[in-house]
């Protein structure tokens, strides 16, 4: 297979070597009806052959067939009835010659098989090692790479859904179009450098067009809260003064009954925590002990760990008795301020009301707290490209800024070959972000997060 | 596709119909890099195609070959890419028409495909309903079903390999040669019955042939305590009194330090316990206080446990020390007289002695342990046929039962039709343990025994 990443990639990788044959167990290490293992590198159907009970079928299948038959110990003896699937050079996930075993999910299976593969020469892989050798030969761009360990962990269907668009080349697409665009204004730029002044019109600088650009590059960079929120979650703590119905609203949410709710004031003592899904986000929950003066000790350790809660949350849900409107707490970024038991008393007009005893309002509450945490760009379109990944994060911002110089440096009228140099420097930043001219160490890094198997 | 199973076996059977679609996941249900979710039955491939990128590819698809694509939900949104494995009908693993998903293994990625396919109107499968869907269609008899989930469940290499002998049909071919030689006695005693006396030569009962038959089937019903033994190992209790080197020989077997040692009498009291190998068969290995009179209370207490554990033992190695011989137990069928401390004390002639210092004689006790568990039949041999299921114990035993009983029965020259009713029996026993008549309400209590995607 002929590399398609640029040459001298491998310069200093230690860790992945890439002639030779690996194999892992790519589904999970435990007792199942069906395990598979796979192998990849070139002549690896050859190299497995002696070991399998029809060496011919296996040699000569087509690609993309499977063939039936044993896995045999080297003095003959079976140890596992398989489907083998078999993938020709240039095809498959690694785009190397590779097969995959079906084998029963037993662990003494497993063992002898990953033991026999080891005894035939074949090497074990290391994490992300059939994903690197996939972008190696131009499968995959980094960003796809990236996004199939973020499929594989995805927690929810949002980041399920993100990561796959992210897979199939959402983001790649994305940055493909900003490097167009940014080739585009630095070709303008090389021709006036390449020819002297007196051949060429006048020369007005694609100021706009560079300002666009940037501007289209820091909406994607800041997508990398949100990529984040999807696949790490919020945390969400409910406050108020005791007896506001921090608990009802809690069990309301979880739908059931988990907290104990009482008429008492500072029922709740230990704060309860609990998880669960708001429109596709992870959200860990806490119901905590009111906000009161006077209360006994238990109840002030309590107050204690609320007001700790409180600072680390990503969001406090704020929730005032309507009935008692004593101490109303200002609102801001990371605050919702919520009027509960609208159902006995009207609350002010224009704020947020909900009765956690009837229901009414929460659905509006649910979409109030989306809209805060997402910052309004929730991910519901299917189009949406949102960046995971603090390395992407950062070479977008990179980019970013060094546009931004660039922008300020024509303002300034400053020679052209200056200019050239901050937007050769973004254009770096988009390519290291695809994986066209990443350094090595920095590949190692990123596939050796990789679960074994991918 | 056409059963071939005895018709009518279906009958009052609940849990399992036959003539819909199945699906389940095959791997296990944890984070991976690869998941594979099974589906089975006529008309699958049609049933999965809308929700299939490449519809046309996968209902056209030859049988044996894989398809790649996404799965995408009704609405067309991609859920993950997949590779699809096509079998048509007639083939694969349940002989049905059936195609095997290998996607993300993601948590989130498997609930919803496992989800969708429910929604297109497929079952998700009972336990070894696949394998049941197998047996139905005489892929495997029920010897070889069975075999299945023991190969699964597998823990060490003999118990493995016994078990993938009998999926290979070494169980299946040994019954089948015994009713073949029941059948050849039987059909003598038909013919005679069949013509009136004066017609026929005066009859000798084939009664030789009948007594070898029941003793083979006698040898076969025995393995099953080999089988069990190395399916579900054996609990081997290291006994003696105190400082004959327990926890010495402990550490030895288990190739670490595990047990405490010291020269100072009395040093292990609670009961340590570990897991090895030997031969092939799973031990459970239980290092002991030593039994000596007039020791403290917790030492006491430590020693009524030994003798507990002794109780519950298949084992008993009782270790003496050679420098030490005041008390000297007799040995019995469940325990091995050792004498430790060879090195020291040249031990009495003809007696097992070991040295756990420098490792001296523990070849010869492993040896003499195998022996004695295994009762000589140690499933060194390749070809050894041994049984496992309590099931086919229990008609093993019936058949030669019923053997027994003609044999007597021509003794005591009683009249043939007699007889024949016995060989009937006995018959009827084999049949069962293959399932060809074997009753529903017994075939379902085989098979939901099994894990799901099995």
């Amino acid at each position: 297979m002929q590399a398609s990443a640029p040459s001298g990639i491998l310069a200093g990788m230690t860790r992945y070597v890439t002639d030779d044959i690996i194999y892992a167990l790519a589904t999970a290490w435990a007792q199942s009806a069906l395990a598979v293992i796979r192998i990849s590198g070139e002549g690896c159907l050859k190299a497995l052959s002696p070991c399998f009970s029809r060496p011919k079928a296996l040699v000569e299948a087509q690609n993309a067939t499977t063939v039936h038959g044993y896995i045999r110990t080297e003095a003959g003896e079976n140890i596992d009835e398989v489907v083998a699937s078999v993938w020709t050079d240039g095809h498959g996930y690694t785009l190397e010659e590779s097969v995959e075993l079906s084998c029963h999910g037993s662990l003494s299976v497993i063992k002898e098989i990953l033991g026999l593969l080891g005894r035939l020469g074949m090497r074990s892989a290391e994490g992300g090692e059939f994903t690197f050798r996939a972008f190696l030969h131009g499968r995959l761009d980094l960003t796809q790479a990236e996004a199939v360990q973020e499929l594989v962990s995805s927690q929810s269907k949002t980041a399920r859904a993100l990561a796959l668009g992210r897979l199939e080349g959402s983001l790649k697409n994305q940055i493909a179009d900003f490097k167009q665009r940014l080739l585009t204004i630095t070709a303008s730029v090389e021709v006036q450098l390449d020819y002297a002044e007196d051949e060429l019109d006048e020369f007005v600088f694609p100021r706009e067009q560079l300002e666009t650009l940037r501007k289209d590059i820091a909406v994607l960079a800041d997508t990398y809260q949100v990529g984040r929120l999807y696949r790490e979650g919020a945390r969400i703590v409910l406050a108020g003064s005791t007896n506001a119905g921090k608990s009802s609203l809690f069990n309301l949410l979880l739908k059931q009954e988990r907290s104990i709710v009482s008429p008492v004031k500072g029922t709740t003592r230990d704060y309860i925590e609990a998880d669960l899904s708001i429109e596709g986000i992870p959200i860990r929950l806490y119901d905590t002990a009111g906000l009161r003066e006077g209360s006994d000790a238990i109840e002030s350790e309590g107050i204690r760990r609320t007001e700790r809660l409180m600072g680390q949350a990503d969001l406090v849900i704020y929730l005032v008795d309507s009935t008692d409107v004593s101490h109303i707490p200002s609102e801001d970024e990371r605050t919702i301020v919520v009027y509960n038991k609208s159902d006995l008393v009207r609350p002010p007009k224009g704020r947020l009301a909900i009765s956690a005893q009837t229901g009414e309002g929460v659905t509006t509450l649910l979409s109030a707290i989306t809209e805060r945490l997402t910052g309004g760009s929730h991910a519901s379109g299917d189009d949406l490209v949102v960046i995971e990944s603090e390395r992407q994060s950062r070479l977008l911002t990179d980019a970013g800024n060094a546009l931004e110089r660039a922008s300020a440096l024509v303002t300034l009228d400053i020679p052209l070959d200056i200019i050239a140099v901050e937007l050769s420097e973004a254009l770096q930043n988009l390519g290291e972000l695809t994986g066209e001219v990443t350094p090595s160490d920095i590949l190692e890094t990123i596939f050796s997060g990789f679960c074994v198997g991918k």
